[in-house]
């Protein structure tokens, strides 16, 4: 998917809503465990449920891997069932050695044919470079994350007076463009995205932080849109485990439905 | 597997080599082709030829994870074969937000039985930290690893004059002890040996990047050793793929044991 139609899947829908499937087996409705595939039985009515209220699709790799080879039958089949229109994320956040990323970028783009993954920096160039060789395809960079660990190492100053993760920003986009490298930065900082966007004015940013984890999505709208809207805010268990029994669908589509409508407004304005 | 362990093996086979079982599908030879499960096969024989001469055996898991469903059943399968005196290690690079991480460690401690997973420091100390709650179990960090990428963020000067992956040595010798921490820290950086063991003189290094990417042995001893010896030094291509058609176990066993008898003058002096 290009930027030009992530942007235009926002526009139609008025969204840039990504939903998280973060579909942990301890927390699915008990109805569902009968299934002989109950993570992607659960994620499957999820997906009906939310499709027309968000642009993207985001599992978090670790949710599948815990459950071994079955939790990656359950990603292949949700990744089949995800319409074409959506953007997909491959929440991994890996990063290796040359040779191994490219087997990673394999492993996500042509195995599973996700539209793009998250990769962590730490280890630089050549083991980013590797996602950024497939056409088509997005690497989407840790920069600022959510958590309170980000404070670590993200937030240490460098030369030049700049945070760690300001120097990953600038030094990734002369690995790759707009068209093909987004990056993370968590909701849970709102006061730094003025700063981020002068760094990195036309990449879009992938927002996780809203809901479960506080961050205030009037915010970090307020100062992260650009003339492309250059987010996509996620939220993962705010709405898919907004519902713990029976009805657990329809309260996710009630939570995608309220962030959708704040969108909306944003959007309109 | 406790540090005392780990270092009773060294002693017992006068080595600290851990091969690493990048069981590449395109490179194993073709007359493996025919099993059920080539990657299996592969590793079984490699396991057969070498146990003897390692005490460490590290999968990269990208190897496995590019075959999907598949590959997670060749892991596993070469976990379970994989002798109970050897150290395992899950080469994963994982890393993200405490929940999340906390699955990770469940996906490689506890659904395959890993003793230890490579772990990536940028998201800081809450991405760390659930690894670190398993009993008996390892998390090994990285810190300055054996790429060219290197250059890129780890060796970048903070703040009070220390590079990125100085401080993260530092940071996270206050999360976990020497007997569950390990750094990764790669053999084509020998000069930088003696500084690393004054800042962790306790912690086991795990060291790539000798054989193919053309690290040092004896530098990387001369100054990495301590008195629990306290190093693994992991080859995987210069082992694995020695040779290339029938005799490829034979030819593998060749050049672990010539690493091996490195090792064993060294220990010796």
């Amino acid at each position: 998917m290009t930027r030009a139609e992530l942007f235009h899947q926002i526009q139609q829908k008025q969204s840039y809503l990504c939903v998280g499937l973060d579909a942990d087996i301890n927390r699915i409705p008990a109805h569902l465990h009968h299934h002989v595939d109950p993570v992607f039985e659960f994620n499957k009515q999820i997906i009906d449920a939310t499709k027309d209220l968000c642009v993207a699709y985001k599992p978090n790799i670790a949710f599948y891997e815990a459950l071994g080879a079955k939790g990656w039958e359950s990603l292949q089949k949700t990744l089949d069932y995800i319409p074409d229109e959506h953007f997909t994320i491959a929440d991994a956040k890996r990063g290796d050695i040359g040779n191994t990323s490219r087997l990673y970028a394999k492993a996500f783009f042509e195995t599973l044919a996700f539209d793009s993954v998250t990769v962590a920096p730490y280890m630089g160039e050549d083991s980013v470079k590797p996602f950024l060789e497939f056409e088509n395809k997005w690497v989407i960079l840790l920069a600022l994350t959510s958590n309170k660990g980000s404070q670590n190492f993200q937030m240490t100053i460098q030369e030049a007076e700049q945070p760690l993760y300001e120097k990953v920003m600038r030094t990734a986009q002369q690995w790759g463009s707009p068209e093909q490298l987004m990056f993370v930065v968590g909701a849970t900082h709102p006061q730094k995205f003025e700063e981020i966007r002068a760094i990195a004015p036309d990449n879009f940013l992938l927002v996780p932080g809203i809901g479960a984890q506080g961050g205030d999505l009037e915010a970090v709208s307020q100062y992260g849109q650009n003339d492309h809207c250059g987010l996509l805010v996620n939220s993962s268990r705010g709405i898919i485990f907004a519902g713990t029994d029976e009805t657990f669908a329809d309260k996710a589509r009630q939570a995608a439905g309220k962030v959708q409508e704040q969108m909306a407004a944003i959007l309109s304005k």
